[in-house]
């Protein structure tokens, strides 16, 4: 292709990466060579792939592109464009910046190093006037990148509230589906290979808290790092917090929250936690490896964007989106919109970021037992939304403090607050576990979505 | 603001049109000017907006403003970018071939002279090395060109399915929900402000052709113009309809459909009609004046985007995105994808399309009716997904063919046809209405999302 006489010169890109991703990348960039050449105006081509170990089958990929020496080809004069799919923040952060710094465009899915040092990134493609173009870091296929960085460009975002980890999601899934404990849908997960051997990132949240400092970066104009996102993950979901939330209509669910406080200078939180979303609310209806992402904005109001959050296909899909535009981008001398952090907003703490809680606690049976739980919420201005009394002592008959008579065993109360500082509901929870009255915090967790 | 030393000289903004989407926009450049001239590195000033009438009220905008003069205003040297809310054909065509042709770059909302007379301005923009940005064309806040321009541009869309015409969906609400016929719901949209006194344009699927029409255009690299979109609007649906589509479990929505066909050589099929859509389906839950689009590709596999389809603010937001994107373009001497037609690939007519059929039939409660309409449907080619009959008689009682003597009254057949070329299924029912043995064609509808 590259020698008809009648092409221009192509475009030539080094593939970092040989995974599901990356393989995915190099089939498309063969098979849709003149789709892509057509929208580009230009051929694009493979210069070559950085890989780890050489003597790996990968069918349909030409060995001869192959090469362990991934820094030799980012320098290389005659690369154009860098496609990083390695992940991880080393030795992608100095491949990455080589390419910048020779002017090379860099298209990347590669998340933790976005939300550590994303930062620096942005400044060398600043500084050497190239495209650093990041679509497939976060929710894999579903354009919410460009969206946020350009459509919404224009508006006044306040929350982008998402779904954004397929492997929690389907977790999760599966505890509520077939009252799999934690660790029992973990090694479904594992099985099925929507989990990793080693877990970590995804059930602690670390994947996610990296996607929400890119997406509240984006919104918010401003930069926020994975550090400055409250994560919690979900190895503490408990089968009894999944009974309380089915019965309560709801589904737990990780979510990554991004939102401005209402301050008079307002700052920016962003969490990740497990969170009760009511069943009727459409992120609650995103099952297994699916994400979706919620957008309220001032003038646009509510926006949804839905759709395959991982896997070889989708993020190779988001990855090649991102090639054609920075091509383009090449071809007419051009380059995309760069970092926008000039509104430099604070990040709260999360004590200082407004939720709901839901709590379920075993409490004594005996009269009076409701009047002191809920005069711990208000000692703490904690308003309370619902309050719901349960017997599961012998008789175990749903009873509620005033109609009935106390057994002198145990009950449960379910309790939904109204919306307060998040340091005045942990702290009432902590009162909680020291009343002599409560037997047992039974579950604890936000309420999102209502 | 323009007057401070240390500001860069602004970009200067003609706004053709002040109804609902232009004096959001005019507000919007006033309010948020510190933000817009922080995102896009130079400040943005309105010189001018070009109304119909000078002494209308226009609360917060600045009578020096205004001027009669549209043409005037769009050649005035000192105006970098042009955004057109005026709609229609003229003299929207007239202004933005002006404005692009002094080099101007154009934001526009005009979905009616995309879909007439695109490539026309593509090539205007393309010749001036400017910008034609477009996002409020279709589906108001929800960003979709975007995504089909260059979020998946490397990949290979094959479906592009969507409710973005919100009136008609006002309206089929109505008809669902409150059993209102159309003429009623109409009457009801109309008093609420949701369809306009001459409503064609929504009810008979004039808009959301031109949508149509210009999401295949970016879906599949083809220019697509209105006339080449199968357009059946709802004023035939009737309560019939509706009442047969809640006893489906469906509903009825206006769909525009964007597919390409199987042949070996792939064309391009774009139709606007009413269909049934399974109740399951994440269409059939978008309610009232909410859009919704569906995309199916290669790679990214299925996504949806969602959000509120019109309305000032959310279309201002859009035409904001664009405005930030197209002076961010003339800050760094770039522009931004044109026109991608290479395809070329041809319009199948509506008869060359595969769909499926329900049909509803009032026949003769007689031995054999079934058979003679089934053998009906096998001339044609097209087999039977399912088939219920139900008495509608003195007895009324549900019977079939087989189970039950015929009452000698008439009966109701309810099919559901197997996916057939469109036009076999329709010489089917033009077939079934000459039959002795069926007395009336209740209801055709296709069936869509199945």
């Amino acid at each position: 292709m590259t020698d008809r006489p009648d092409s221009p010169a192509p475009l030539r890109v080094a593939l970092l990466g040989c995974g599901t991703v990356g393989s995915e990348v190099a089939r498309l960039l063969t098979t849709s060579a003149s789709d892509l050449e057509a929208r580009i105006g230009r051929p694009v081509e493979l210069a070559g792939i950085a890989v780890r170990r050489l003597n790996r089958e990968r069918p349909g990929i030409d060995p001869a592109l192959l090469t362990t020496d991934a820094m030799g080809l980012v320098l290389r004069p005659d690369v154009d464009l860098v496609v990083e799919v390695i992940g991880g923040l080393e030795p992608a952060r100095a491949l990455i910046l080589a390419a910048l710094g020779r002017g090379a465009a860099v298209v990347t899915a590669n998340k933790a190093l976005l939300a550590e040092d994303g930062a620096t990134l942005f400044a060398a493609a600043e500084e050497a006037g190239t495209d650093l173009y990041f679509e497939a870091s976060v929710a894999g296929a579903i354009p919410i990148i460009r969206p946020l960085r350009e459509s919404l460009v224009g508006d006044e975002i306040t929350t982008v509230m998402g779904i954004v980890n397929g492997t929690t999601n389907f977790i999760l899934d599966r505890m509520h589906n077939e009252g799999a404990g934690f660790s029992e849908a973990l090694a479904m997960a594992q099985e099925l290979g929507y989990a990793e051997a080693d877990p970590t990132a995804d059930v602690e949240g670390f994947d996610a808290a990296a996607k929400a400092a890119i997406l509240a970066s984006l919104a918010f104009h401003t930069r926020v790092r994975a550090e400055d996102v409250h994560r919690e993950g979900i190895t503490d979901v408990t089968r009894a917090d999944v009974a309380t939330a089915t019965a309560m209509g709801s589904v737990i669910k990780l979510v990554a929250i991004c939102t401005l406080t209402d301050d008079p200078e307002p700052r920016v939180s962003v969490r990740v936690h497990p969170a009760m979303i009511p069943g009727t609310h459409p992120l609650a209806a995103v099952g297994g490896a699916y994400n979706a992402v919620f957008v309220e904005s001032r003038s646009a109001g509510r926006l949804m964007f839905y759709g395959p959050g991982a896997g070889g296909g989708p993020t190779a899909s988001a990855v090649m989106g991102d090639l054609v535009t920075v091509a383009r981008n090449r071809v007419r001398g051009a380059s995309g919109p760069g970092e926008s952090s000039y509104a430099a907003r604070q990040v709260a703490p999360i004590g200082d970021v407004v939720t709901s809680y839901h709590v379920s606690l075993s409490v004594a049976d005996v009269t009076g037992v409701l009047a002191s739980v809920a005069h711990c919420f208000a000692e703490h201005g904690v308003s309370l939304q619902t309050v719901r009394q349960e017997g599961t002592g012998a008789g175990a008959a749903v009873t509620t403090a005033e109609a009935e008579e106390p057994t002198g065993g145990s009950a449960r109360l379910v309790i939904v607050t109204h919306a307060a500082r998040d340091a005045a509901l942990s702290a009432t929870v902590e009162q909680l576990r020291s009343l002599p009255e409560v037997h047992e915090v039974i579950s604890v967790m936000r309420v999102e979505g209502a």
